[in-house]
């Protein structure tokens, strides 16, 4: 079983290790853990992943959540970090998403742009700074590049970089898709070696047919803590948070968080499954993920 | 029903607040609405646009409808605004638009590239910058980039951006087309997200064979009255214009301006429905819409 | 009939307007025409343009011709500027065309590269800068981009822009060509919009077959009178110049300048014309071109 | 058989030749030659490398095997670098390689994007800076620049550069592919002509039938003997070190690397050969290259 | 017969002149000509160059041809200079070539990108910058955009320039080829309109089969005299050298030589011709080359 890296161990300079410390040890669980709360759907997605939930329209509710339900931080585009964040600076901290994009356009050869950058995240008080990486994109020489800006910047001002590790593109799909643990793997490595300090992926789906386009060793029957202890691996000394993606059954949703946390995982990101609830429903889970990861200190 | 935001809930920097201010409450109807008369048709369609009503031609006859008409601003890119707003300097706000193209090349994949910079506008003390953002383009990587210089420029020089906020392209095409609910939906969420400070919008339009290939769940009949309440919340805390379009009947149009204001939009954008008629015509509307803002205080 | 705008009411900066003064009024005609000769063919023709008349393959013939025509400046590329004007330096104004290219590769997307800055421009004592503009070409996008780093400089340095504003590209042929009245009055204003101090256009043709693909209000008969002021309209407060062409018969040269001055042109600009003939022939069509122009104070 | 050239030959500048003079003499064999161990396949092929030796897949152990098997110094990304090298700093020489991909995406025009720069390897107290130049792509011209970057900076510090020559891309496949003498030997000269210092190259593939689509003079029967000191001479005064490529069996990895060694190379970058092993066993073949090195001082 | 410009008339900036004057007085013939070694073809071709006269291969047998053959300088790419320039400086000047390629890739569409800089030709004590330019390639914009910058740092630091003018790509290939009268006429006059202070040029080759699609004033039969006087002519003030290109026997090469000189050339530039031959072989047909410039004072 992996074991989870501790901040002293990441060799940080003294900005990304004073600002983490606030993440992981002064906010949310603070325990060493990380719940974060992202709210970019509405970027990514559209406004249709808020139907549902009507009250989550309003970004105002998303950033309540986070305050109320505990969380580490509340992760967002620069428009809502500028016109909902400074009502509850100092409350709940932030990580500023620096790029992002709309779903609308092929998805063949993704590239994330940048929105914002880490010179905004430090104006606004940010502790941290969130970047998507889409892994094995025709365009990934261009999101290399891209990055490597982000790195350097967040080097110069201290700043913790979250690496969104995502396999995407016409040829990741063409090696049995985004959800394998070969490609979900090889990203976290990816966002290792390019400099992530904390990485936030996708639990691997487990379905060996999948792997047939894999490289052989990849092929083979996974349970899924081999799968989660392989992809916690090859972060190395990059902190993993897990992602619980769409709206799941609460039960089903937390059984994944814990066994995420036991196979070395720092931390929960854990979005639509929270706000795509009425208020008391989003802090009732809320609160189960808190208790969840106060357990793992 | 979606409420207006109000200046002091945005939390603006005090430039773009001061900026906004003079818009909202010390120019046009001033009474927290926006009147706004673009001119920017001779380079986004040509000079086709004026030729039933040839006074327009010449680009001084629309900035003395904006002077006389009473408007919160004129909107034109750096050629009239060199050329013409100096004579009009302090009498009528400036939105110096920074982005435009024309109609002749394909729109398939269309971008809309920076003709002027916030700098310009603030040496012609313009009091907004606006910006037309293509959502759903092929090329919206290179556009969200361009955006963010834009926005980090406005934040800089404290100017407010007024993000015309348009889904085009061949993508938006296959999902239903630029003027159904969930494309201006989608639309007017980005700009939110990227930072817009107000919103241009067209109105959505209500057919519902075009939503077939829409997301599930904007698949329904909606009423106007509907569709403008979403755009605007998905808005956030972005002030959103509508567009009046083309020159149509002006009791319809008026109409239509009500509706959008009941709402919760903060203003409206015409042109054509204005300048494309003899002065005396122009400054008649011109009259009708101030009257009608002038109710929403 | 379209008015020549006057210098007093461009509302240029003082640097901008010391210099079109000079060209305007101490140089040329100096009447507030302009009579400009160009020399850029042998870089977007090539060395073909000369075969006919030997002498013209020296630069320094044009420069002579310049001089000794009485020309209110004579307009060139980078290279011909650094080697034959220093010898002309204050006795002929120099108008420094910063883009072109050879004919060579493809039109069907053009971009006119830029070979030379404003700054090179202010080096060498220019009056003004040159600018090729391929409205409609679908690299429009670089173009204007391009554009606006020039007018910027211009704007910094006070030094004028004249645009060459050519329709061009495989949609302007798709409309009808590059001739056309529509195409031709569509440059113009798209010129006058992204901030050209001067714009040289070409004398539309007037072929109505050629319209057919043209927006509707252009579908009609067209006198040259009546097009040459709907462009001259179409330029608003930027003064226009009108360019020959192809080496013709000196009458028929001579009747369409007239024309054109007489439809508010501010100047013509004719180089095959003029330098295509021998060192006699080429002063002696000059001097019609000058008591033509002496004749529009 | 081509002469090993001597650090005193090179025309280096003082920086260059102080950070050489430390690889070359001052650690691993110290004696002239070098013995690199990179780990960057985690980026390059990603985690699948690591299969078969599960100890390896923690960056830790290469640094670990690079200190304890007496390496000149190890060679990793930026990513890698930050977090373990900080423990080893100061105890083993680290060559901070400055670009990498994945292999996901197609390799017909390959391009390995900048991941970090000549700056972070001084602020990291590197030696060297690697740079994979993919020689015949048909991006190779945006490849150029890019290592033309590269190489100011690193003159403008004084940093050696380490160049892995590779040939690649679908225009190589069609002249027989990336292993030919043809191929390497292009590789080796456009290194040198570039201004690489040191030369990483793969050792040629002796099969005649893949040469018949290179250019003639190539077509012959090679001796690996003679391949070697082609290859090693095109590279002139940059030294060159060979690679071993995939794991095999000790002995013949010596053998091969005895060959280039008597050809003249200046060192051996062997990775998988060594890390691929359990630590007992990756000292132990590390050690069999420490003496073999050791006699070529 | 086309005269050959002097130093005096060129009207160049003292830095250029100073260094020109180097070139054209003090250094090879000494008499206003210029005799030049070229050694970028180990990039342009690869090592295949120097399989017939092996001693070739090692750049520093072309440095001591440049030398005791008394040339006027060495043209080379920034590697070799590096590493092999340091031991001549002061004894032959250095022509730095700033861009190369290798030939591997497709040549529809070429350019040559940048491997080093102005500011690199002037930190070695160079007394030129070479520059290679692809007239009528599909890329020749971003080609004069890469060159503008190029001039403008020559300009700064008063470095000369040299343009290699080659017609390349494929519409050129479709007007007839790169060799044609036509092809290298119009890059002549192209590198003299960007700036070029010398022009290399091939010799035209004379098959009027391959001007049939070349403009109708070309379509002749040429002299080589004709030919020569015509680019020539078209190059201005810019000076010419023409290369021998291929290995040829010496007297044909000389004899080439003779009719370029007698046409109104400034110089020779012969790289093949000269250093594909054992030493002494090199040595003489430089000294006969050297002879026949000393004869055109």
């Amino acid at each position: 079983m992996a074991k989870r890296p501790h901040l002293n161990e990441l060799n940080l300079s003294p900005g990304k290790k004073a600002r983490l410390y606030r993440l992981l040890y002064q906010a949310g669980p603070a325990n060493g853990t990380l719940m974060i709360l992202p709210i970019d759907q509405g970027l990514e997605h559209g406004p249709r992943d808020f139907f549902d939930a009507p009250e989550s329209q309003d970004p105002d509710f998303e950033f309540r959540v986070a305050l109320e339900g505990r969380f580490s931080a509340i992760a967002c585009q620069i428009g809502l970090a500028e016109k909902y964040y400074p009502t509850y600076a100092g409350k709940v901290p932030l990580i500023l998403k620096l790029n992002g994009k709309t779903e609308i356009p092929s998805d063949d050869a993704p590239l994330s742009p940048l929105n914002a950058t880490v010179e905004d995240a430090v104006r606004l008080g940010a502790d941290a700074v969130g970047y998507t990486l889409y892994v094995g994109s025709a365009r990934q020489d261009e999101d290399f590049r891209q990055f490597r800006q982000v790195r350097e910047d967040a080097e110069r001002y201290g700043m913790p970089i979250v690496v969104w590790a995502y396999p995407r593109g016409a040829a990741v799909e063409a090696k049995g898709g985004k959800d394998t643990i070969y490609a979900v793997d090889y990203a976290a490595r990816t966002a290792q070696e390019l400099g992530a300090d904390v990485i936030k992926l996708n639990v691997p789906k487990l379905d060996p047919d999948k792997l047939q386009k894999a490289p052989k060793v990849y092929q083979r029957d996974w349970t899924l803590d081999q799968a989660l202890d392989q992809v916690i691996r090859s972060a190395g000394k990059s902190l993993v948070i897990f992602a619980g993606g769409e709206k799941s059954q609460g039960e089903s949703a937390i059984q994944k968080a814990e066994q995420c946390m036991q196979a070395g995982a720092t931390g929960l990101i854990f979005g639509r499954n929270v706000w795509q609830r009425p208020l008391h429903e989003a802090l009732s889970i809320s609160q189960s993920f808190y208790q969840l990861l106060s357990r793992y200190a």
